[in-house]
């Protein structure tokens, strides 16, 4: 960067209009910039969402400055920052672990600063859109050219805000991780990824029959058997299956169905998974 | 204009795939053209959530060919427009009520014509898409430098339809407002201003705990005490507020949760404000 | 092709996180893209769905690369294809009848390649996400200039899987359709055409009014009489009417309001249409 036609991916749990208002913003600071909203539909305030599909999409984006918003902070003092990454990406956002997963994707971060440069925010800052007012014009000049030493002053990487993310209980013969999200399909995504799977019940083949059990709504215990597969179209339709999915974790689905309703869990829920016997 | 990549925006409550369709046929006309969805999901026939929508967020766009298509006119006589703004925009769409207020905002509106050619119009026109068929390829043509008097004969901008909007009714101690949208948040946005707020009650420091009353779907009067704040994350979660949103508008939220759920209310419902004693 | 900002269109049932996804495989692999999400909410599975959005859509937009995925099959033998059009168009995705509707409409398939050369996927292909993995990049590479040659061997197109939609049964004085989708209005889109109805009808002026019976979902047999006409402003609001949509097919709607919920119908359901006497 500067390039003819930067590019510049968004992310926020703002529904469309107010995600396409921050593309404006850039648009009017950068005319030629190649704008991507990436995702305007995270489940409001669902920060690990987020910070998990940031980790998992950007790796597959062009180099760029990459803004992403979820942010049920803004108007406290919680801090915006732009981080650079190994890769040459800058991310920008809220510092509240929602850009660290995907910094760490991108080689690791480089150094971040925080933004505070009142010439590189809109004039008036409002108390409830920073994505309008602070963040969409930061990336819009980074984009074009800014030094991130220039938005404010440095902050140490790693004294960022974590992510929060429950880790896996991986004990012999049993995996026990927290479900995410629930994707559009409604697969529920867990905590889990392959190695995890593999630590605790040894090397699996597809087609392994899994027992997996969990707590309803209701408060009662439940399980069911399903198959350890590599993709939906591998079962029948209306089976369940595990699977690793396209981001590296393992999930529940039901081939052309729904996994939450099928099952009765969501984001917040557990899932405890052994060999079927 | 015409500039080498026009910024042409979209605004409409067709869905995805007939907001696409509309973008298409300006790339077809115009290849070089910017164009951006500034929403594709208003409220279906919600002419003033789209007025406000157009209002709140054409100032942030760059300058260029603005397209709003909320009408649930289509195939009637209403006629299709395109008014020149001070701010050199140009928008385009039915003359229901739509379009004046953003051209209020951008400067007002220098100049109207009727989209009457049907040079400037797709060879078929159909009786109910007149998206695809006279407003996109209109703003194409448009950006790409044709003059509006080129498209049809001249209107008198004081004869266009103006938006209906509740006025709020300002009383000394007494603020009474129309819910005119609930946003992506649930929160519900009024047709009160902040300066309908401070004649009727004074001006009022954040941290005020006002008195609002409402008339439930069941017919009850209810009434809740809530924090005048300047934004969701200065209450607890789950805590109500009222705040002036981003638009400038009078909204009631809830941290992290819904107020629409919360209040049983929505569109068309009625919000009274006090000072708590 | 290729051209100096080559145009290519994404449709699918992933929802936008995803489908950002793969677009930005696509500007990784040719920046200088102008790339068009027709749409990204097609109703999971959906293929007829699909293939009759791509087939009403495509010949709005530019010529250009055409990726369409509504894949329940991925990661099962289904064969992955490129379709060229008489038009100069690509078609890209599942060979599961998802694209021939379209390339019909594009003047019909002039060639079509299986994608197999693992030069036109990314170095991992996942065994559930395609899109991102070998559609996007064929497309992208198809765009900047590949010949489908190159992509893997040749197909017969006469062999492609054909799209298994219900053909209306056209009698003397009575036409029975299927519904194939409800749109986002809630008006409820049937295999039948204009040509269909005047064939089993007569020519049909607007304001005829027609009686239209099907199955409820309590498997009670209902009627309705509703008018035959050009587009909803025509009938009062709340009132329903059968018109032929903008893609050419018979439909039912509700004016401001939801046929599928007036009526309980969806896709899967049929109709049975006669003049009223």
């Amino acid at each position: 960067m500067p390039e003819d036609r930067p590019f510049i991916s968004l992310t926020t749990d703002f529904g469309d209009a107010y995600t396409a208002i921050c593309a404006g913003v850039v648009h009017t600071i950068v005319p030629a910039a190649n704008v991507l909203v990436l995702s305007d539909e995270v489940t409001p305030y669902a920060i690990v969402e987020g910070a998990l599909l940031l980790r998992q999409a950007l790796p597959y984006l062009p180099r760029g400055v990459h803004v992403g918003i979820v942010d049920p902070g803004v108007g406290t003092p919680r801090r915006p920052v732009a981080i650079a990454t190994v890769r040459g990406d800058v991310l920008v956002g809220p510092d509240n672990g929602l850009l660290p997963p995907a910094a760490e994707r991108l080689g690791g971060a480089v150094r971040a600063h925080e933004l505070r440069n009142p010439d590189f925010r809109l004039p008036q800052v409002s108390s409830s859109f920073h994505g309008r007012d602070v963040f969409a014009p930061a990336a819009a000049h980074i984009a074009a050219g800014a030094d991130l030493a220039a938005l404010g002053p440095g902050l140490d990487v790693a004294g960022l805000t974590a992510l929060d993310i429950p880790v896996p209980a991986v004990r012999d013969g049993e995996l026990t991780a927290a479900v995410l999200y629930t994707d559009r399909f409604g697969s529920l995504i867990t905590s889990a990824e392959e190695t995890d799977l593999t630590i605790s019940l040894g090397p699996l083949e597809h087609g392994t029959v899994l027992e997996t059990s969990w707590t309803g709504r209701d408060g009662q215990l439940r399980s069911a058997r399903v198959v350890y597969e590599a993709t939906y179209g591998r079962v029948p339709e209306g089976a369940g299956l595990l699977w690793i999915d396209s981001s590296g974790l393992l999930g529940l689905a039901v081939n052309q169905g729904s996994a939450a309703e099928r099952f009765g869990l969501g984001a917040g829920g557990t899932l405890t998974v052994r060999l079927a016997h």
